[in-house]
């Protein structure tokens, strides 16, 4: 990390960062429900992401801060942030301008393209969205496999 | 890693592994677009969610497979899976059956919650899904900032 951080201590006491610092943050477009790119995060860069409107990371591949589409003019505009469970990944909801990938495609999943799977089928009658069903156990602990 | 990896050579060839070995995935609804969780797959756990229509993940706290459900009955039915640009990050789309999150949540940034965030506005007029505007440069080569 290049300075300290003026991310919330109280926010930042929630992270589970790897050895690096970071977390992963999840770009995720709030207008059609794409994914969009993953991209990394230090306290810096999320207290940059939270206060500014504007999405920033940390390029491990530069070891610098990145706002998105200072280069590009693609930015990305926040419009919701969300921690998950166990403080290691974050999913930020925007508004992308223009494409969210380097090579100019709409996401970085379409850019690097499909992988050749054997498509699985949930058992019959499982319908989208479905909650715990009654009686089930609500889960198993932090860091339990479920 | 555990055991030597049965992913075929030309996949693994495209992924750029952490210092672990492990890529992130990225795990969809794929019916109403909800990103459910973020976990980590080594070439292993991605050729058994490749092959076997289960999404199978390594587990970097306990250090062993995972396939999703085996406990909770909470299983990932695999739709699509794609890899980014980079080859560092997979999109995987699944049919969930009951809660993703092991609080018993629908999805693990539910668990987790929002953040507080300044909400940035998108330039007037810029439409959902646009693609790189007419003259805009389509990309600024591998590991560029955008």
């Amino acid at each position: 990390m290049a300075e300290p951080s003026t991310l919330d201590p109280a926010i930042a006491a929630r992270l589970k960062h790897d050895e690096h610092g970071l977390v992963c943050a999840v770009v995720q477009e709030d207008r059609t429900g794409e994914v969009l790119m993953v991209g990394w995060m230090d306290d810096e860069a999320l207290a940059r992401t939270l206060s500014s409107g504007r999405v920033t990371f940390w390029s491990r591949s530069r070891q610098e801060y990145w706002r998105k589409g200072d280069t590009s003019g693609h930015s990305q505009h926040v419009r919701r942030v969300q921690l998950d469970c166990d403080g290691d990944a974050l999913l930020v909801r925007v508004h992308q301008v223009g494409a969210a990938c380097h090579t100019g495609a709409r996401t970085c999943f379409e850019a690097g393209g499909d992988l050749p799977v054997v498509v699985g089928a949930a058992p019959e009658g499982e319908p989208a969205g479905e909650g715990p069903a009654a009686g089930e156990p609500a889960g198993n602990g932090p860091g339990a496999a479920s």
